[in-house]
């Protein structure tokens, strides 16, 4: 398991299933996330792909981690702590059974993702701006718009878990 | 449920839980595989991302379906059949659980890529030169080497599920 500390995990209380309007291949939104002033990433959708995830339970979901290329230099030199203008994306989809692999596989066992969940999560990184909270700044949007500032509270301390690996929860995936 | 029709599963019966040789940026193999002569492409594991999925049953692993410029192109533009050019990649990485976030949420539900599972594969369009088989070359590669004869044609057979989608199972994830 020698791979690089990589952080960023769902603020799963807020994840509620709801299909997103944030979708193709992203785009910046003009409204900036309280608390931090974060804004959506313009063509986050391209950035490349740092690890994928399932989440089981409630959330019930497929992941995707994507980096900017700050990031993904950073994960595969396995370097820590993240260097400002680090910016790490989270998208997740509904988790829904693909009807085909039936037909190839002679049973249901192939789960992909379907729609998009709402909020799109984001970590950026600027060590002094957000030298209070590890040199994270966190947002979430939902349907493009930001969520409430009660939502971007609960980033931090939840993402504490990971503070051996700079508050990031992923690990690259070679 | 709008979205781009989308093809690639795992030949299930070939995808055998061994960490793969297979990693970092992607690298161009010298081999080409069996029946089709598909070689590595180069720098693969910078494409960006058409959609995640999880495989549950014996493969139990996660998954990435990666495509160059051209397979994103077309999936965005939900353009069937993909255009000759066409490349898509699976990658597949073990199930294993992020311990950390037992501490965030309370319980394990969350599940991550682990080391990297062997057996990459690739879908190749070129409809000239792989008219037998839907205009696509398949290939199958093992710690850097392609897989052998046998492997390969199990590749086709499975796919033939999902050929009102031109043969790829997955949709792009928006």
């Amino acid at each position: 398991m020698g791979r690089i500390a990589f952080l960023l995990l769902a603020v799963a209380a807020v994840s509620i299933i709801v299909v997103s309007a944030d979708r193709g291949a992203g785009h910046t939104d003009e409204q900036a996330a309280p608390i931090f002033g974060v804004k959506i990433p313009s063509g986050y959708r391209d950035w490349r792909l740092i690890s994928v995830a399932h989440e089981e339970g409630n959330l019930n979901d497929l992941r995707a981690i994507l980096g900017n290329d700050v990031a993904i230099k950073a994960v595969r030199e396995r370097k820590l702590p993240f260097p400002d203008g680090t910016i790490i994306a989270r998208l997740a989809w509904s988790y829904v059974p693909l009807e085909e692999s039936k037909k190839a596989f002679g049973r249901l066992q192939s789960f992909v993702a379907g729609p998009r969940k709402n909020g799109v999560q984001f970590m950026v990184k600027d060590s002094r701006k957000y030298a209070s909270t590890g040199g994270w700044g966190f947002a979430q949007f939902d349907h493009g718009k930001p969520a409430d500032e009660k939502v971007q509270n609960t980033c931090f301390p939840c993402h504490q878990a990971a503070k051996a690996r700079d508050f990031v929860f992923n690990h690259y995936a070679p």
